[in-house]
């Protein structure tokens, strides 16, 4: 039986460092001094900050570009433009989905990211492709990283006969939600957008985890229309609105309203904390108790250019946008990328205290806010008790 | 005579690398081989990327706290209390703002700063502590950085009696520039404010840089006040206002007018692009003839615990928070944090082409939009010729 003993980590919020004992895969003790068991594994924590294995409530890893040649943007802000510019790429040029997820998401392990849920692309272009190579990466993976998918109708639903049976073929592949796409700006049809995803939700007794941009009352409109179907079809607790932008543009009374209704049905929302989009009302959605994870959302694709997989970056981002700089505000951040992401992914035995699954990654730095609004590149990870990376390297 | 030869570096926009021959202090020449001056430096640039220094156009070096113990932040949102937090803190700590000068510029030099415009805290209770402390700084940094300074009635003018014959003291100490803060709604009389700091440029010959964070039409007062003082003291061209958020919050029409307004009387933008205000129209002002420069502001001080002195980071903030996708967009970012804060301090020789000071920055990346979405961390750094910083680390 493998133990590990990790020697001289800080716990957020505590002043002293302490020694946590890992056994088959749980983390078995946590205290000032752990004697090691005979051939336990020591590692040296150096007083480093141990947090939970950081969770990306929101990605798009079949699409990333990571480590390929350089795309030149020249895409339009249109939403239609960037999606056809997305088709016409896949179209000319090789791109492999199981290659590119799994670089982006070695990336995103280096950085400590144990939890992901991906959306994945399904379109009558490249029908299966991407679900097929992000599930082989999945199971490639499993001992790495814990996968939620979604099946994602991207180039739209309605207006593309046969996108349905193909999502219905990836629920049965194995995808583990259905996604969906604006019902109004996008799909021009809100009641038979979002009847068709929910009705494929229920005969195939998964989630629901639908794209919302959508701004202003029109998306209060969908926020509206999700709630009323997830409560009449019994699915409380099994729903995620994703950036829902429209709850951070509505006014203070009508925010309270729509939020009752999240509340009422147990709705998760994910968010990317965009600087340049209105963001959901974090504090009131968790005063209201509703769930809320942070995602990075697409990684150096043909949308954009930014990111590196990091969610200590995403927490950092989700702080300048909250104008959060209190040390006890910048701790939602950190809540946020771990146990805002369990909670949503209804996560059993996550977290850093005893029993837990050992996943967690060791930072230096001062405080929490600091690793936050500074992250540091190296990092230590243990999954399921197992080292995995260090010093920003995969060691698999 | 020194001379350095770079060997193989990528220009913004060029496929293949170049060599550029460095002599006393300027380059002398950039071609696709040079041979070495006998004597001559040889550097190996392995086809990164060179960039001319960076160019942080907004800071507060006097105030921050990196390298110091943890601070933790539990003050509030609002701008009084703040400030009043800021100067208890230097009430009952030892705050030395000579060192703590000197420790985030050799931080922001490591990243490849090699200009810097920094504001300066005078107040009744400090008085000229600060200003003495970065004019210091400055004077032993000489060779390293570039720096201009503003003599800043951070804690107010009018409500502080003393603090204006203070910054006449600054003035006089050597500072560059005389400071302003929101003359109506932090300091309760715009034509007393303006009037004080005018009087005082105009007595010392000096420019203005002034921060305006006022909202909306109360800040469109202030442009058109400022605008109305630059043009009847004869100070085209000599005046800078910080922030301006209101420029991005009134209705297009009158964003027209008053950016009218600003280029008649030459008048420079300072931008930190933050994630939760909103900013002045970039691509307005710089159609409009509008300098703009980016800044990063306050670093890990009682304000904020956010920042690295990165100017690379701010650049990639300000795509994010732009927007700005296409290559072609994100270049603005990287003119914003070069060149636009050269136009701003009227720099001389500022570039890469022969003749220009050789101020670089070699970085690693695929494209200009790959270092600004993804800055790595790793720099290597010349201030006029003179290899200063090399991975992270001042080599001084
Ligand atoms: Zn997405
Ligand atoms: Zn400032």
């Amino acid at each position: 039986m493998q133990s590990t003993l990790i020697r001289n980590v800080r716990l957020s919020g505590q002043a002293t460092s302490q020694d946590i004992l890992i056994e088959q895969g749980h983390i078995r003790q946590i205290s000032d001094r752990v004697s090691p068991p005979d051939h336990a594994v020591i590692i040296e924590g150096n007083h480093r900050l141990a947090l939970p294995g950081l969770i990306d409530g929101h990605a798009h890893v079949d699409k990333s570009l990571w480590g390929m040649e350089w795309y030149v943007n020249e895409v339009s802000r249109e939403l239609p433009e960037i999606i056809n510019n997305e088709r016409e790429f896949r179209r000319t040029r090789e791109f492999d989905s199981q290659r590119q997820s799994e670089r982006i998401l070695r990336q995103a392990i280096s950085l400590g990211t144990t939890h992901i849920r991906t959306h994945i692309d399904v379109d009558t272009e490249i029908r299966l492709r991407h679900v097929e190579g992000v599930l082989a990466t999945r199971e490639k993976l499993a001992e790495q990283i814990y996968m939620e998918t979604v099946c994602f109708p991207q180039s739209g639903l309605l207006g593309r006969p046969g996108t349905l049976q193909l999502m219905d073929d990836a629920l049965s592949l194995g995808c583990d939600y259905v996604g969906g796409i604006d019902p109004s700006s996008f799909e021009r049809d809100p009641v038979a957008h979002l009847n068709a995803i929910f009705d494929l939700a229920v005969k195939h007794n998964k989630g629901v985890d639908i794209h919302l941009h959508e701004p202003g009352e029109l998306g209060a409109f969908s926020v509206e229309l999700i709630t009323e179907r997830t409560r009449s079809l019994g699915m409380k607790g099994r729903v995620t609105i994703s950036h829902a932008f429209c709850l951070g543009e509505v006014d203070p009374a009508r925010q309270d309203t729509l939020i009752q209704g999240l509340a009422d049905m147990n709705i998760a929302i994910a968010t990317t904390a965009p600087s340049n989009r209105p963001v959901p009302p974090y504090e009131k959605l968790r005063a209201a108790g509703i769930r809320v994870t942070a995602g990075n959302d697409g990684i150096r694709d043909t949308w954009s250019p930014y990111g590196n997989g990091d969610m200590l970056q995403r927490a950092m981002l989700m702080g300048l946008r909250y104008r959060w700089r209190q040390d006890r505000e910048i701790a939602q951040a950190l809540h946020a990328v771990t146990q805002g992401g369990a909670d949503v992914m209804e996560l059993k035995n996550y977290g850093l205290s005893p029993g837990c699954q050992a996943d967690l990654v060791l930072v230096a730095g001062q405080a929490v806010a600091d690793i936050i609004a500074n992250p540091p590149q190296e990092r230590t990870v243990f999954k399921a008790g197992k080292l995995i990376a260090d010093r920003g390297e995969c060691l698999f």
